[in-house]
């Protein structure tokens, strides 16, 4: 990006809304919401697509377990009124990040198709895109991967409402894109996602 | 902002970091929480902020309680712990946009001392700066203006806890930046806070 110096820029009298920051970064505001199982493959996915997104100059930003569970939501366990919260308040902050110009890559298991819903109505009613990405994998191969252990420990009774053991996890019925990570690769996953985005000419302003 | 449509551009192997995003944006994530009674002019100087560092190439986003108490903290109301909860909610977002590379313009009456110092430690925490602005002005002069005939029905006993009537407000002690907007032309508080973004680097990567 290119430093605007130049104090002649011209905009219109009132305040800067979100449609001046899409012209100025060259893109939308739109939120991919992404949503599967616990070792679906949904962080990575999301890094290699925040990658790629930088490398074709647009400015995205992952929202996940690490930066939102451990920050805003701490206050929150996982007892079904504690998720529907949880969704509410991330549907919320990937509404502003839309507003904002920014590309949401929200990325939790968010099980709930009635808690997705309602991020997509609050996005929808406010006048901004809400993608759902379906990170498909089936529960076998997401348990044999269990990358942060936690399917035995659920197993072992060790962890409770663990979604795919012994909490639900209810699939998209029209999710935007559907990735299916036990037969694409990373590459195959990513080209979906920005053709999908190409092609619906989010990123451009 | 010109798009970077070249394949070849470097960047480390791991994730994309919050530095990676400063660059590309040539500014710094901070967050300027402006603080002061209601009336005070919080609205005034950060919509006119906004409109300067657009006009500058920098991107904010003015974080206010339109889009945060009818959006994520519309569960909350004006008792003192939902007070607390709401600038608690805040910080943490403000502090996202830091981590994204956008100057948060958070903008609240926020009348307690240590709520916004609880905000400025989770910025000083995670590495952020925190710039605490007095949006000063006398009660008197906030109650003259009234702009949304807040204080007339404060005085009548309509609202109640209203900050500067019946509920405290707590003046920051240290803030980076004051400006009174009882003795201040706008132009001369946009340029106070300028002056400060840009002797302090803010405004670079």
């Amino acid at each position: 990006m290119t430093n605007q110096k130049a104090t002649n820029v011209t905009w219109h009298d009132g305040d800067i809304t979100y449609k001046d920051r899409y012209n100025r970064l060259g893109q939308k505001g739109v939120t991919l919401w992404f949503t599967g199982l616990s070792g679906s493959g949904k962080s990575t996915v999301t890094v290699a697509l925040e990658k790629a997104l930088f490398k074709l100059g647009k400015m995205s930003y992952r929202l996940d377990g690490d930066n939102i569970r451990s920050g805003i939501n701490k206050n929150l366990g996982f007892s079904p009124e504690d998720r529907t919260e949880n969704i509410r308040r991330i549907g919320e902050i990937s509404k502003l990040y839309c507003d904002t110009g920014i590309i949401a890559l929200s990325s939790f298991i968010s099980p709930y198709r009635a808690d997705r819903d309602q991020a997509r109505k609050l996005h929808e009613d406010g006048g901004y895109s809400f993608i759902e990405v379906h990170v498909d994998c089936t529960l076998a191969e997401a348990e044999k991967r269990d990358p942060k252990g936690l399917y035995k420990k659920a197993r072992a009774g060790e962890i409770k409402n663990f979604t795919g053991i012994d909490a639900p996890y209810e699939a998209p019925l029209n999710a935007e894109i559907t990735i299916c990570t036990d037969k694409m690769t990373l590459e195959q996953e990513i080209e979906t996602i920005l053709n999908y985005l190409q092609e619906h000419r989010y990123l451009m302003a």
